[in-house]
């Protein structure tokens, strides 16, 4: 078994200020780092509830990835992030199972993971991400 | 902190029958349990992965949530579900802070959890349970 954890839930918000506040209540627990990842045109803002992380996304640009989607479905839970040990060997598994990969190799997410996503439509409607920690194998 | 860990993660399917292979696939498990909540007209199907659980929600009432929340938006992820001490005083304390309540009581979910829902218009799109489990207690 190589899917060890849920690492972290993508969550969409328009406003991190606004939703952080909510978040650190809900939680009992401080925003612990608020990161830019410009290549992916979002900030994240991470919790840490048990095992897993709360990831909010704020965009960075009205044409990138979270601002399309808030646009079309509003605010809410966007991707779930799954831990794997040997992530390029658990893509080519998917690959062989007839999944549609959006990244055929890994590439750097925010905390330093190495990351990709499977592709929705051939996941049951879930947009379904990949994450290794290399500094943990 | 009352929140201890993210309890279920629950998703939204047309057919539990043609999921559950792809997640079992996915997370290198055997779907544990496949469990009816007539008053909530689904039928559920659930894998373990870490401390988390992946619920899958077919409906089994084209009126009933899950059928109508497909009808919009398609399948996908649907709710996110807490694991809390304390039901009944993190109720109260949510709504103290303004959080409108679909639940302002627990009632019995899926496993034989206690459960209650936040409304989504007042946590930033996120369909919100918390589940306490009275065994555990």
């Amino acid at each position: 078994m190589s899917v060890t954890h849920i690492e972290h839930i993508g969550i969409a918000v328009k406003s991190l200020n606004d939703a952080i506040p909510y978040y650190e209540n809900l939680l009992g627990v401080k925003c612990y780092s608020i990161e830019e990842v410009k290549d992916q045109k979002v900030k994240t803002a991470f919790f840490k509830v048990g095992q897993t992380k709360i990831e909010l996304l704020e965009t960075t640009d009205p044409e990138g990835t979270i601002g399309k989607f808030i646009e079309k479905k509003g605010e809410g839970i966007h991707h779930i992030a799954f831990a794997v040990k040997g992530i390029n060997e658990e893509l080519q598994r998917m690959q062989e199972n007839g999944i549609v990969l959006i990244d055929k190799t890994p590439r750097s997410g925010a905390e330093g993971l190495e990351i990709a996503f499977l592709h929705p439509k051939s996941t049951f409607g879930v947009l379904t991400e990949f994450c290794e920690d290399r500094n943990q194998k």
